[in-house]
């Protein structure tokens, strides 16, 4: 059991605070810059229309051309700084609304009508690649030639027989919190035991569970062990860097089939977190099948954080599941503060996902400063199973 | 007759500023620690509930345990920081809802359902001592035993055959700029004359009066001379330490009889305040009752700071008294700023009350940062008559 | 062409930061003091009411009194910093609401209720010298007496067979950014033919304009020359320091006459601008210039930054020219950043009215801080023809 003082040194003051860090000029925000991000659903950019979108402390334009193709460059026109999502799209490229500087996906200006043709050739702007997986677009901020897309939990997504629905909310906090929630798969206990549970709570047992966490290739599996009536409940979440968590979970109503989700809590900025959502629901009869594309339509405009004061007042949305669990973490986590101060909190024994965790990340910082190569992350050679029972007996 | 220089030194610019001061380590918020403080209505805590206050710069929670006893700790959980109120009431304690930690009234945490029994022992948040009286909570936040609760003006609030009405905004103002205002008898001619001045305005003549001002053993006895036709209306103001004011105001109605009432204005932090009303109005006919609970009732959503906009553009409340006189206050006092400038301010003799507060203050600043006992305050031996009138031929 | 490199160096950034200041301790707001500014519109301040304003990043109580004339004074009473705005009028004075002190309009207290008669005297608050022209109020906050209120185009105000129209909008961004699109012709060939662009889009080519700048005794006279089928047009701006620009537009219909306008750009601190519009349209037949009011009166509502979100995400006013044409300018400049950072623009040959502008600023910063006199700024000698054609073969 890693026990953090509640006195904390001002030395630890500082290493906790640098963990939240996402610029790019912060350690942090270079190792956060090895891996590829979820940064939009594919859905929210039609053809020939851009968005603004921010994240690890970067402003940057989303623009689709209108042959389908995404890509990703920076906010800001070069020539006097106007937001290039307010102009529109021409072929595959952006264009300036204020005096029709044209860019492509690479950043390159290719156009200045009011100047020598020409001589645009020197003018750039910030880009960075961009794929798109499963309904979610995913980009690449760092240096050099991005790492294989490979983190992701392929034998999820990719499975015979499964439809895929994704989600997105924007949180007012740091993503660490958010991360650090994934790891801690007591809370299920009580945050997602209050108010109407629905079938999430019939199907997770209220019993504290034990917990053990061990780092892999990939990131780190977290198996919850809880007792079920006769039966011993396993359940595993396969957690990948840095802030990837796939688990199952039981369907809408009881007796749905369970399904595998990732969830991704990716950073906006210091002070804000994008949880997108990748469901892989089984399909069963085309009727299920549309009454379960109908809910995730309704709940696709929740936002928790535009319920944020009637949550704190503890009212809870009437839902089974969807809005009512990112309800709950959202009142857990915002409740933490903007950036939970580690400094006064009070780590034990089943906090030892979250302490495991902390120093993963304080030993990829390290390698980044002293110039060593980070851990060579990788898929697993084989997908953990996420859900079994044991009997007692056993 | 005091007078601050408008190009006050760098120095008594501090001496100003550190008036207004509340946090625990600041010298002032060590004299207002010193007393009980109202922080709610009773009727804000319904039974088995609990809400967030601040309260002198903490931010606390408040919760009325299943039995109906009230109790007020730190606002966040030991652990990692969850804020308690979102929790739930067991018994005469409150759980975190985000991992279960539980605490009594004491602070002391009593239970943390995934850790080792027993260990619980060493885990404690902070607490203060609460009591209800006459339907207001207060609590005492300084060091050592609480003083005597004392202070409230008992003579108004436990007379035969009255009945108490309470009432609470918040405002987003420093707390003594609306002390001051409780001193300050000569804006009654002008701020509550304003508009619509109903029962008040015909009762308190417009006529600018002669003030005086005392220190007492309780605080400051506030005296405003004012000639009504042939009489001379004589019109005290027992102000209590640190911010407590009883006065006599007239009915809702004219004819109505006049109430005692007692107005706290108490610091919630340095740029907000919570102004709380306490009532005693002379029980007349049921009927007549009933009337003045519902115009109370009607009265209890009102907010001033609600209503900013369009106050500060001239549109007053229609209403006879409370809603009023309170939309008047806030205007004069939010209209200084939320921490007024009081080194480019102009005082006269008619501001004697103010001078004298602060110079009683400094003092009391002075005895904290010496070491010297502060003044014991302590009840009137006799409350004064708040009321009276003299012919001016007497 | 003058080129500023992406990479400015800090006394760069510093230069380029100091042209966007307009406190009174500031050396570009000690230049912007020497010219007369509008500050609100005549129709917006009725006879004995006040308003609040801000300008040059000083508060301010604009009033009438109740004889019709205009004055300007300081924001707050002398005596505790009570808004005076929130008092009310006698006669050609103001009166605090809070202890009724008394000011005229050159900020000299003549009343104090409370205090001995005649001790007022000493008592004073700031006060501007204004005056009215046209449907709009200006002052002049620089010291000594007042230039001559010369510089106002007179021949597009005063004209016989027009009638004037004026608007108002306050947008949350630096002066400069909104001066600078005065100065800058070509934005009209993109920002203005986004979305619907009516009459406007009708009368102003497309096509991108040869543009040129020359310094004049009232400020900068640009040229926009545009070839429109087989004529070639030449749009002039009469554009007088520091930041007022007129030029001709076209009228709400196709077929309306043009009509000259004039715009001012007016700071009210660092972060928000004013913008004022005064148009002078030639008077047709009774009906339609009652139209053409109708039509205005409809737009006086119309702030584009209360439509804020839903014009970044590209839904503009559905109006053929007002309207329009400010949310298009709104979005170009607003999304420049509350001050632009000109440390990473880009600026070319099209942009050589900016950078004369800039130039010339400069000059007169310079002026202030060596103690060399201004320019003497003056009217033309004769107004500038704002709008002909010319035939190719010419």
């Amino acid at each position: 059991m890693e026990k953090i003082d509640g006195k904390s040194s001002h030395k630890q003051a500082e290493r906790l605070k640098r963990l939240t860090e996402t610029a790019g000029d912060t350690t942090m925000g270079k190792v956060l810059r090895q891996f590829w991000h979820p940064i939009a659903l594919s859905k929210s950019v039609a053809a020939g229309t851009a968005k603004r979108v921010r994240l690890l402390s970067e402003d940057l334009t989303l623009y689709r051309g209108q042959g389908g193709t995404v890509h990703l460059v920076g906010a800001r026109c070069a020539h006097r700084g106007t937001l290039l999502h307010t102009g529109w799209i021409e072929g595959d490229q952006v264009r300036c609304m204020y005096h029709g500087w044209k860019y492509d996906g690479s950043g390159q200006c290719t156009e200045r009508p009011a100047e020598r043709p020409g001589s645009e050739g020197s003018v750039r702007i910030g880009a960075y690649p961009v794929r798109e997986y499963c309904g979610v677009i995913f980009t690449y901020m760092g240096e050099g030639a991005p790492p294989d897309f490979d983190l992701v939990r392929r034998s999820s997504c990719e499975q015979e027989g499964v439809f895929l629905l994704q989600r997105k909310e924007i949180w007012p906090c740091n993503w660490l919190q958010v991360a650090e929630n994934s790891l801690d798969a007591v809370h299920v206990s009580f945050a997602h035991q209050m108010g109407k549970v629905g079938a999430f709570g019939e199907a997770v047992p209220a019993e504290v569970p034990e917990v053990s966490y061990e780092e892999t290739s990939a990131g780190i599996c977290q198996t919850a062990v809880r007792r079920l009536g006769e039966k011993t409940q396993v359940r595993v979440s396969d957690w990948t860097f840095p802030y990837g968590n796939t688990v199952v979970i039981p369907g809408v109503k009881a007796g749905d089939p369970w399904m595998e989700v990732t969830n991704w809590m990716v950073p906006v900025d210091d002070e804000h977190t994008i949880r997108i959502s990748l469901r892989a629901a089984p399909s069963t009869s085309p009727e299920a099948d549309a009454a379960l594309k109908r809910y995730f339509d309704e709940c696709d405009d929740y936002n928790s954080a535009d319920h944020h004061d009637e949550l704190f007042a503890g009212h809870y949305p009437d839902d089974p599941l969807v809005r009512l669990t990112s309800a709950q973490d959202y009142v857990a986590l915002i409740g933490q503060g903007t950036i939970a101060d580690r400094t006064s909190e009070c780590l034990g024994a089943s906090d030892r996902g979250i302490s495991m965790l902390r120093r993963i990340l304080w030993r990829e910082m390290d390698a980044v400063e002293t110039g060593r190569p980070p851990k060579p992350w990788r898929r697993l050679d084989q997908p953990s199973k996420l859900m079994g029972y044991v009997k007692e007996t056993d």
